[in-house]
């Protein structure tokens, strides 16, 4: 059973669903920034018109931009599902102990993925763990979207 | 004319559309799962910190590793457009035969794109027919969206 | 204070927001059309299946398809949380001359960020200019939404 009720402050699941999807967007808009600053840093960039001298030539592989991009592209493959389920599971009604905590789960562990990707070099398995934690929580939400949908 | 009430489990359009979705959420996921394995299987890893052997160097053009990466990101083109715009679209209030059968278009064309690009290579036209199977259909509930605001 | 009554077509916000995400969502598989002409002016094809004639090769470094690449890439990037964002905002009952407006600099900046990019491309500053447009609006919006949040 869904109501439209769920959409409101007075629904705290709702309110820590707004809460965290507006962090994560911010945090996906931080791998655009740093993208761009990486690219000055090491003087790579993909388009002619960026070049600023004319003593530089457009580069495609330097590793430090091309760690940053992979990081970026692995929030859009994985937050941005999130954002949409996020929002059907809230519409769901579910426990509000465990969707406040799924969501607080999703959260922490895509900033904390980037940060051993991106920011500071982390040995693995922090990358993985990071991965699979945020990867469990959002599939267990499609499951239970699934479920109350029961198409 | 919208009407939130259209948020509701007694709303077929909502429900298959909430079904749909959560179940493209997972065909997404499944992949970055493809990719992972598809990674160990011709050992090409992108980042150092991944490499399990100090034998193995970082590793960026396998064919096979690459080719599950243009599916995924295909369908960040294409997938995640169609969540946002078939929940809006199911805020139109539209016709359930058309948007339920909008919604399985979109779904299954999704599902039989992925398998003739990345799982069983089946030759063209066949992805070509998946892909615009479900452009169509998301083109389509866009129009609609577009004319119910008449912005 | 949030109101499910704020999913309306009464709401102008909503109206707006509504016309502006289906316009954006267009933008963006037009992105994907342009990329596949550019394949086939310039005959870069990346998969074997995809070849016309047996003369041909699978080629990836194609100038003129990897900038559109870029600029699709970016929309994702960038467009997308706008859509996430965009429709959470609108449910904090913004004032509507400001959201009305936010919501027209995102989608004028993101039209005028793809034709300097891929269409026909202009020197900088004008790319970055359009960015930042689209880039600050939505991050104010997120901004809002957090404030409404206080999680």
């Amino acid at each position: 059973m869904l109501h439209p009720e769920l959409i409101s402050m007075e629904n705290e699941v709702f309110r820590v669903y707004l809460g965290w999807t507006a962090v994560l967007v911010l945090k996906i808009f931080a791998m655009g920034i740093l993208t761009g600053l990486t690219r000055f840093v090491t003087a790579t960039f993909a388009n002619p018109e960026d070049l600023m001298s004319p003593k530089l030539k457009v580069k495609f592989d330097d590793p430090n931009v091309e760690r940053v991009r992979r990081a970026h592209r692995n929030d859009l493959e994985n937050i941005v599902p999130f954002f949409i389920i996020g929002l059907l599971y809230t519409l769901t009604n579910p426990s509000v102990f465990l969707a406040v905590n799924l969501f607080r789960a999703v959260g922490i562990a895509r900033i904390v993925h980037t940060i051993v990707y991106a920011v500071v070099v982390v040995p693995q398995p922090s990358r993985a763990l990071a991965f699979f934690v945020a990867l469990g929580a959002t599939v267990y939400m499609a499951l239970q979207v699934i479920l109350a949908a029961a198409f």
